[in-house]
């Protein structure tokens, strides 16, 4: 069976280990990592592979697997669905995704090419697991907890955040969606400690929220990818309330990313042209090999 | 927006919850309810529907939804298929569900309709879970652990042991997949309870679990129609080890199969003729309702 060219489009560091998967993923080869800099100071670990700076620069290329930043993801997805490309990516801005559908979805149409949106793991497959126990229990209330986890928003917002050299905004669940936010900062020389955390607290990012800013000497020794979900429904089935049911997760948030991205890559082969969600995909889609001998397996 | 019109295959415990469950759905209507007896001794509940003994006997059905027991879903199947009728069951013998698939996929798509089958919550909405977990970390081991809750097939193989007058056997999760019975019997006048006992622990059922038979006045006083799962997978996404994912849910057993059926009988007109287990059908397709609305919620 002929395998799916890949191209990971963007190298930091969800490209770093959308390469580590799709060089074990059975069905993929990868065709070459676009990156800003071409094949200057190339990363040790890509010395293998095609590195360029312009896609066109590879041969074929069936599907274009987006690690740019999510406000990226529209401008790098046109022109390659218009080279009648498939492209994935794990665009996150849950307000902004019924738009980017609209948008890619027309471009993929015209051109005979699939997208596939959103599909890292929130939104993702958590949004599966969502979908699903709406329909199983109708009525009730959804809560999606996260973390404990480094936030990237809230560390960005951080950092911009005058007299902050340093940060680190964590993410703790306390239950029912309502978030704690710790934040851990180097102080700026010549800053005072209290005000720049007054100032934290007071940014529109956290000030709706239980907010705790530590001083600390090295943010950096903080820093870990994991990150977790408590995801929680409790809601009636047909006319018999008290149906309970509860997702957990505790992953590491880049490799998640990452395998969601290439097992959407390869189920946008499965589908017409258009731009779909992972909640309109069939999960069985998104696994390589015999459709019957997973049915088999997993059903 | 025209109602589906929906007739009840079988009014036993599930075939009671699914007419409980489609009187609270927004887009369907109870074509009728089709049991052995037709409308006589019809019970209560059921005094403002059409009862029969023939799903001819009702109008125009769009979809059969089948309560019946799991060994006739596919000769309950057949016939309906060749009127062009949509099914639905919760067919739940695992090693059979490959085959059941193959002949209802060929009737359907001979006669232009959809079945969609193993549609209750295992096989049905765990499926979903263990497929989706499957490929988002492709390297690793997933474990199905049942109950507490009352086993079926067990609870009928005990009440076929010599001296037993009634029976409950219940499933209780140990990890790993592995699973405790706890077996509850009247002993019938003139039996030896150690002799019945050891003849249960020696059933093809029970040989090789871990099995306690408790002797008791009651049984009906023990029964409650809750279960729970715990599905947890442990693995590799990409490269990263260690990643943790657990699915938990405590429910009313019949009650959450009707509200999955009835949910895949809704989904089953949105594919294309032909034969689908719920792995093969997007989540999206399961709610009722306009598509963007829920994909701005949910995703």
């Amino acid at each position: 069976m002929e395998k799916i060219k890949a191209a990971v489009v963007g190298y930091g560091n969800i490209g770093k280990y959308t390469v580590e998967t799709l060089r074990v993923s059975p069905d993929f080869e990868i065709a070459g990592v676009v990156r800003r800099h071409g094949s200057e100071n190339c990363p040790e670990e890509l010395k293998d592979l095609n590195v360029v700076n312009d896609i066109k620069e590879l041969g074929k290329v069936d599907v274009a697997i987006l690690c740019t930043p999510t406000r990226k993801v529209e401008e790098y997805a046109l022109p390659l669905l218009e080279m009648g490309i498939n492209t994935v990516d794990s665009f996150d801005i849950h307000t902004g995704i019924a738009d980017l559908r609209k948008s890619l979805g027309e471009a993929a149409v015209k051109h005979g090419a699939v997208a596939v949106i959103s599909a890292g793991w929130d939104p993702g497959s958590d949004s599966v697991v969502r979908t699903m126990l709406e329909a199983i229990a109708p009525k009730g209330i959804t809560y999606t907890n996260f973390g404990p986890g480094m936030s990237m928003g809230h560390t960005v917002a951080v950092k911009a955040v005058e007299g902050v050299k340093a940060a680190l905004s964590m993410t703790i669940p306390t239950g029912t969606g309502v978030h704690r936010r710790m934040v851990y900062i180097e102080v700026e020389d010549g800053h005072d400690f209290d005000k720049v955390a007054a100032a934290i607290k007071n940014d529109p990012y956290f000030v709706h929220d239980e907010t705790h800013v530590i001083e600390t000497d090295d943010v950096n020794a903080l820093i870990d990818m994991g990150h977790g979900v408590n995801l929680t429904r409790k809601g009636v089935s047909g006319q018999t309330h008290n149906q309970l049911f509860e997702f957990n997760m505790k992953i590491n948030n880049p490799a998640l990313t990452a395998q969601v991205m290439v097992c959407a890559a390869r189920a946008s082969f499965r589908q017409k042209s258009g731009c779909y969600t992972l909640i309109e995909i069939p999960v069985i889609d998104l696994l390589p090999g015999d459709r019957e001998t997973w049915i088999r397996k997993l059903v």
